[in-house]
């Protein structure tokens, strides 16, 4: 029951300058809200759904631009990685290193990932019940990494959409690591516009905040100092503008709920 | 954004006696939580899975129990009907009347419960979107009635499943209407038991976490002293010794979010 | 192991004379092509989107008409009924009455509809799993009706979509009872227009094909002469001038298809 | 319009000699009913839900047995890969190589194996719609391959679970591309298992001809002369014993549906 953490920054890595001016503004901000920080971004956008789509700088170029991020603010770093031979250079530069949702039950990137010691951020699945995290956990665990935690970010609800079933925090929450709730992908509506996702956007508090009602370790989330120009899932992207405001809500929701008492209904 | 109501009370009534005991409890937690309260009971549960459930008092003998928790509580009561014959009677001792998930969309039973003049609860399908509840406000409008509230039940997902899928309570904000949550009901697990529904009232908290979190008007809550022998619904009940502790943590949650600044996180 | 029969008529009845010429056009095509067959209008549309929308002659004049198809042109019909006072005489008429899908757990429905002693054609809810079909059988079986079929019409998938799952025939053919395929209404698109539904009338013929390949007992099915202008769900509706060419197919499908050997695969 | 191909293995290579029994087995079968024939077997199966689970010899392994098998029996063969170096040993020796459904988002390894030069044989993912489709055959078109097929698996349909949507072969099939369904994998229970997923193979048939029903170039399919000591999937297998008698149906339906003409339902 600490308080939230934020694996927090951008979608993909664009430009050295706007990665550094965005990580500035998260340090700043969570700085002053006494947000335990961890700056987020990708190199590389591995699954987009056209080939015209902007993927990012690739590993080499996308973690050094990391690296500098990492020294000059002095905070962690996470990013995600997409096949097992980028698992141990990511592990290198980074805190925490992520496996993609689509992928999270490759056994091999699943190995690989679990093998550099790093702590592995789990993206759910869209096509996993809550009760099925167990078994990647495990596969993390038998190649001997404990540092592991769970990341909610929707499921298929038809065609082109996401539901959070918010019942499934407490039920992955009972396998012992956290969990964390990546507010801005969950608002995703997949092939939702004529070659890429779209988003909602306009109802990214509501949903972060349904989230950490939910008593959970923590929050992931991307912004971008203008969605509309952004290189990828700008229409899910919190304006970087509104990140103080967003935040001191989704901090204050936070506080209020660990300070609750536990409460059995279930006998 | 007025501070939460709750409609709460039992699934359907039992004995007189039980009924006044539960009400009585509703009322001194409700009264020392400052939390505006309406009683809610069914005088029958009309889909039941199977013809051997318990089915309740009946119209007459049910809305005679409603009238006398009315009167010696001093609280306003509401109940559901299934029939327009129904509607009527009901609304002369409730002060309101709730359209049932299944039946939503009978216009017959829409018109005569919004002829009554009563307010109407309407619970929303779990066959349709929110953004189609606008159709049947429209009907109870232009029958006459603007005094209406919508209810979420939770949406039907895969087979023998509900989801509750939080971004629907913005979309249904929208069309100005109140709109309350029924956090029992959507812990069902629909066809779940052999010949019953499931229910998993473990996390009866935190999905009504989830749902004040969006800034809602209410709650609608069912309770029982003892939920293993209610006779209808009991997976999903409250127990009732569980309601103060219970209703402190929602109001606590509903408090803040209602004293949060709006957020435009759209444009 | 029955040759297929049909279920076929027009969704509400508009005109008399409209209703004449569609039945006779049906009954054409099924005795050239040697198809049993059963007229099936609505006399009311009970649960329209919108206020505004078209319902029908009603039970009376609606009843009329249907009494006069059946004497002019000698077939059994069928009719929907929506409250258990429309039941008996509903079944004065009708060979067979229909419980509407949304309204398949109505416990007095039913009863009121079981005890007329028609045969009873059960709409499978958008909601309800093949298993939980039991259940409404069973509550016919008891009111003392074995007359019964089902009737598969799709199963909400995600919001505004409808999905047939096909191995739901296999496990309602287990209950022993005739299974029957509605493969008009299962082209729903639910919520799909301003104030009703949309369908997907150009795949008529494909999903009809997919539910006789199960092995069933028939097929249910409304054309109107003028889809586009006709006053319920035109979206869905087969083109009259079709017709024949269309059952053409289907009796082509199930008649392979029951001269199949059985195939255990389970073992 | 041709008459249906056959893209039928197991799932998982075990011993050499097993390949070549399951393989000699299918080149009889298939060459007494006169079906174009493809052997499919998976070298690795990358996605198991445990650690402990069989995965299979290997790439260098699993390729040696494919090109015995090709060889010996004059057959094409076709194996899926999982990580872009695998695409051009595998297309060495196959004639088809197959996008696993969970990775058919993944740029890299589409491209890879567009590049090849071999047939492509695109699953669908569980949680895609059938539209979207067409950004993976963009995909591959623009590196230059235009010899794909699309093949349906199954769509996510709440936890645990998979719907075929039939109307989605339609969908796919205006794509210009050979459309095939994979009739066994479609019977998964993901996840339905303590470690695995669970099948409903006794529903093999059953679904398969409404597959077939939509007029579709061929079926992908998976057997074991044992299923129940299958290392992989064996809820899903066809027991090898059945094979002729099930593909005698499936042919029959085929032939059938692809003799019947064009209907328009549509205008």
């Amino acid at each position: 029951d600490n308080p939230m953490v934020l694996l927090g920054g951008m979608n993909v890595l664009e430009s050295r300058d706007l990665a550094m001016r965005i990580a500035e503004h998260y340090v700043d901000v969570t700085g002053r809200l006494g947000i335990p920080y961890v700056f987020k971004a990708s190199f590389d956008k591995a699954n987009r759904s056209s080939l015209h789509s902007y993927r990012g700088p690739g590993l080499e170029a996308g973690l050094k631009i990391l690296q500098e991020i990492k020294q000059t603010f002095n905070v962690p770093v996470i990013t995600d990685v997409h096949e097992p031979h980028q698992a141990a250079p990511a592990a290198e530069v980074c805190d925490i290193i992520q496996l993609p949702a689509f992928l999270s039950r490759q056994t091999d990137l699943v190995q690989a990932m679990a093998q550099t010691g790093a702590v592995i951020n789990i993206k759910k699945a869209q096509f996993l019940a809550p009760q099925e995290m167990q078994h990647i956990l495990h596969k993390c665990e038998e190649a001997g990494n404990h540092q592991l935690m769970l990341c909610e970010r929707g499921t298929s609800f038809g065609y082109n959409n996401l539901v959070v079933d918010m019942l499934g925090f407490t039920i992955m929450k009972a396998f012992g690591y956290p969990v964390i709730f990546d507010a801005t992908h969950a608002l995703q509506m997949p092939g939702g516009r004529a070659d890429s996702a779209d988003g909602r956007r306009a109802m990214a508090a509501q949903l972060a905040r349904a989230g950490l009602s939910q008593g959970i370790a923590g929050l992931f989330l991307e912004a971008h100092p203008d969605p509309n120009q952004a290189k990828c899932d700008g229409p899910c992207a919190l304006p970087l503008s509104k990140l103080e405001a967003y935040l001191q809500q989704m901090k204050a929701v936070d506080d209020l709920i660990k300070s609750l008492p536990e409460l059995d209904t279930g006998s």
